[in-house]
């Protein structure tokens, strides 16, 4: 703590009301500490930083200008959150960020009252803000919305789908574009291209004649459509008619860091009579830190930092992360298969696309933030003849789930889905964990789903997944690192719906699905040693199940306990369906399915949040002592008289 | 089949092949008996006529310039497609639409290689074309792709995500926009205003004038940012800047009627070397036909009708429809409550909020296609204080999933889903089947799901719904009518997580969840009439169960049998997790989960239908006998020896 920067003013803030006591002349001191206490935080605990950076001044100068928290501020993914967190009353937790039992690295409802709605995932907030807008105009009550969105988010169909019906918000709404010019990777597609068109083709307006015209324009009712028609030919103060014709009055573009430009602009903006406004602000990512500014990512998300030369924390040297223990076995199939094709939704680097891209540059796409389109494309390219490989975050594909099921699993296209992040996330917590894939997969007809329990077996679903031309295929694998199993040379085409037996034993029997293996062979040594001879089988398949194995170990062992990193729906639930459907547990069986809880799991280190899921060797070796127990004490807990 | 209508030229053509051995002047005739025929199938069949009849010279002019099925031809929603699929070998079952066996009311890939990619769910179409572009760029084949989507479906965000990538395709993605101003309820939001305002500003242009301009702008390359930024400025041939900041080259309005417009602008199109393109063309929902012409809807969706008289056949006079039952209550509540509020998306109608919207036209939002803003513009509306209903049918929520995931559910926000066509559907086969909103849902913490066994249940559970400010609820129902109960005078709020016993017995227990409690109830007397004595509970919760209930049915009863209109991961293995986790089957019970079977099943009587997923009385009959079969035969199929 002794590197901590000196912050006599911002000392004096604690809240937006502290802050709007302020004289508008020490704001640029203000954002200047707010600075360097963001970037002294994050290089204690890690995180986002070149987000918040690129938003130090927005933030300072819309709680100055707005009456948070009566005014609702929504940041969108909420990547950026960490000097609004320290301005509205955390600044003495914003050291435990993204760690068990501290802030939150998004906004979150039960955090502060100054965080009206949570995010995490992208391109929510100009809906959620259009919701306050429209309950305060039903309640006759005050009270503005003000969206901060990014230009990556914009890209998302729910942003363009909450713009296209902004209008009856009127003046209660206000969208901040947050135009960065880089969301996590390089922005892609045309509204990308269209934005970066209106920027290099007019210099920022100064606040004078900017503010000008917004008071003429804003204070002007467009009165018939023949107006309004002229108005929208013209477009407004410097562009920006897209946003135009989806029914908002555009501002912009202005320089995002100069106060002196943003207070006027949004006090304008603030009391303006009309609206729904769309101003457009440009920023840098990783604005006035050095080290963040040259990096090629801005320093999105980063380890520990050393705050004066910005050398990150380097990770033990140790296994291959998973995603690109997936992309380079794929290369390795799209050597020899050139209809091998990658889909990526803005996340080339967290999928290992970015791999596959040096290789085969054609043959990638990135869509942007658009899980939706990105499957049905898949689908198109399916049933045109290539093999695609959509690579998307176990979290994220909720986003295309109608896509799944109406354009790939009606259809039964060979769509092969890369499910990246599935299971617990650590420190990204409830919003990004992948809990309910099994689930929402394996009840949909001519689906297979299939788990990695490490590394090697990644490569050879990976490879299976490139072979299977019958119907769509997937393989969800977790975040982090390989549990350092030596990796396959050549990878093999596994058997649909072929499980295999680990460790064999003759009373009790584990049944695995993915990653908690490890655990389960730890259980299965723990309950040997206590006399209990333990089989594991790694199923490797959800959907469909080897009946033949699952059958076979049913009627030869006592107790069968199933284990998944899954919410309730999943492996267990499609055991227990093909138990009782073929009549195994009619003369009784000790069957029991070990998930994730019914519980959004707050963010922790990974073996904690395991402990608190009950899904570690221990609460394995409970599991199995606990459904022996009603057998010896001959009390069978409940059961039918 | 006297009423057949003359149709000399239509009968010499069965493909496009035969269609473009045509002279274009016999194109008026062609596109004249194609209508007659189109509107004589749908009379005989019921269906969707209004926008079939829109497209009949768009559908004769496409297949007449392009070389389908090469060149690809995608419709989106597919509502549209009965002249298609005359035109393309199809004829001869043309009056098999929508029945048993007979042709899908959309397009459908296994039914024709002129059905490249099938739909039902709206706005797939450009993400699709855009793969099947990109696999023929990659591949170096020739090929156009074509998507014709409507206005209203160009509200979703999903055709923002692809119009935003689409500029890779270049040349080989054609979009047609059919602009009839009016999907299925006339068209909501600024794009919706946008595309008036195009049509009003500017007339048609001739053929020779728009041709001539065309053929100018789509063979001059734009070399340079300086020009290409000229050129967005001043829109292109009329306007159309929103779809050129996106990256198309804008084509139109032009009218969608006039053959003589039409073939010489695709034509055009078809050869140029600039692309993708965005053709807009104007068109009339029900167009030729005076009684579609001059309804409401336009005949979107009909029964079987008199040709002449354009009649429709009535249904019989029956109980109320549930999406009439839902509003009926919800309007009640409303009443003393200004704080319900209601949403839909784009289906005002079929959800039975047009009622809401009479009473309550202030507190009704109608989205357009945008079921993900929906789901967070309601999140925001409950975390702001209102007490919304999100009122969206099963297949299309999946739209929807992540957000509510993130936004409802792991906020816990009170939303409130009124879930319509839930289960089988029908005619509308297996695209529109909402079979898996009780598993995606019932996997989520926070949620409680309810089901609605008939349309007095419905009323209770809407009451309830509205009462509950804990976080999120769902209560599902089917397509169609009710069962004939007297609807309560007095809606009654349910106890959350509470079910009731229908009818006592002794040796086996259906317990039900929603509308197959009839079928279980009459499955209960004929094994009653068999000597066995037979319980029946109505679950009404598939999330929280009624774990004292099940328990004590568990306990009491030999058999125990769960039945659902849902897939795999529903009731039947929340049942299951519950007995397995508390030890009630260690010591043997005759457990078994009816559900719908693990297959898309397509279009038939509603009958049929159940029959052939095994949930009828007969098959709970069957099942509870093969269940105790196994008891006294001693033998225990494939359990533990």
């Amino acid at each position: 703590m002794a590197d901590l920067p000196p912050t006599p003013l911002l000392d004096t803030v604690s809240t937006p009301a502290d802050l709007r006591k302020l004289d508008p002349k020490q704001l640029r001191q203000l954002a200047d500490e707010l600075r360097a206490e963001t970037i002294s935080a994050v290089g204690t605990t890690g995180g986002h930083l070149g987000s918040g950076l690129g938003v130090v001044e927005l933030t300072a100068a819309i709680h100055y200008v707005f009456n948070t928290p009566d005014d609702r501020l929504i940041w969108d993914v909420g990547h950026q959150c960490y000097p609004h967190k320290i301005l509205t009353g955390r600044r003495d937790r914003i050291r435990t960020l993204r760690q068990g039992g501290g802030l939150s690295g998004f906004t979150k409802r039960s955090e502060s009252e100054y965080d009206p709605f949570g995010a995490a995932h992208s391109s929510t907030s100009i809906s959620a803000a259009l919701g306050f807008a429209i309950a305060n105009k039903l309640a006759g009550k005050p009270g503005k919305a003000i969206a901060v969105i990014g230009d990556g988010a914009m890209s998302a169909g729910m942003a363009y789908e909450a713009m296209n019906n902004a209008e009856a918000a009127g003046n209660r709404l206000i969208v901040i574009l947050n135009d960065n010019d880089m969301s996590i990777a390089p922005p892609v597609g045309g509204l990308s291209a269209y934005l970066a068109r209106m920027v290099s083709s007019s210099p920022y307006l100064g606040f004078r004649s900017l503010a000008k015209k917004i008071t003429r324009k804003l204070s002007r009712r467009v009165h018939n459509a023949a107006e309004k028609a002229e108005e929208f030919t013209r477009g407004w103060v410097t562009g920006g008619t897209l946003f135009e014709e989806l029914g908002f009055y555009y501002v912009g573009p202005i320089d995002g860091h100069n106060l002196d430009h943003l207070i006027p602009v949004l006090e304008n903006v603030r009391d303006s009579e009309q609206g729904p406004i769309l101003v457009h602000v440009v920023t840098k990512k990783g604005k006035g830190y050095g080290p963040a500014e040259a990096a090629a990512d801005k320093y999105h998300g980063v380890q520990k930092f050393d705050v004066i030369t910005g050398a990150q924390a380097k990770a033990p040297p140790g296994p291959p992360a998973y995603q690109n223990v997936f992309a380079d076995q794929l290369i390795k199939d799209a050597e020899t298969d050139p209809t091998i094709v990658a889909i990526t939704a803005a996340m080339p680097g967290g999928t290992g696309l970015d791999r596959f891209a040096k290789a085969y540059p054609d043959r990638t796409f990135d869509v942007g933030i658009a899980e939706q389109h990105a499957v049905t494309f898949a689908a198109g390219l399916a049933a045109q003849g290539m093999r695609p490989f959509c690579a998307i975050y176990s979290t994220f594909l909720q986003r295309a789930y109608d896509q799944v099921v109406h354009d790939v699993a009606i259809q039964n296209l060979p769509v092969r889905f890369a499910i990246d992040r599935a299971g617990l996330v650590g420190a990204d917590g409830a919003t990004h964990a992948g809990s309910f894939d099994v689930t929402y997969l394996a009840t949909l007809p001519n689906f297979i789903v299939m788990a990695a329990a490490d590394e090697a077996e990644l490569v050879h679903m990976t490879h299976t997944a490139a072979l299977h031309d019958d119907g769509p295929i997937a393989v969800r694998y977790p975040r982090g690192n390989g549990t350092g199993v030596a990796l396959p040379e050549t990878a093999e085409r596994l058997a649909i719906g072929k499980g295999r037996i680990v460790r064999e034993g003759k009373k009790v029997a584990i049944l695995s699905l993915g990653t908690r293996l490890a655990e389960a062979v730890k259980a299965a040594d723990a309950l040997d040693a206590r006399g209990l001879s333990t089989t594991v089988a790694d199923l490797r398949f959800a959907k469909p199940l080897d009946e033949e194995l699952i059958r076979k170990l049913m009627t030869t062992h006592e107790v069968v306990v199933t284990i998944e990193e899954a919410a309730v729906g999943g492996l267990g639930a499609h055991v227990l369906t093909f138990a009782s459907d073929n009549g195994l547990i009619d003369a009784g069986l000790k069957l029991r399915t070990m998930r994730l809880p019914d519980v959004f799991q707050d963010q922790d280190k990974p073996e904690v949040q395991y402990a608190q899921a009950g899904l570690d060797a221990d609460a394995v070796v409970e599991t199995v002592l606990k459904a022996l127990r009603h057998n010896d004490a001959g009390v069978v807990e409940g059961a039918r008289a």
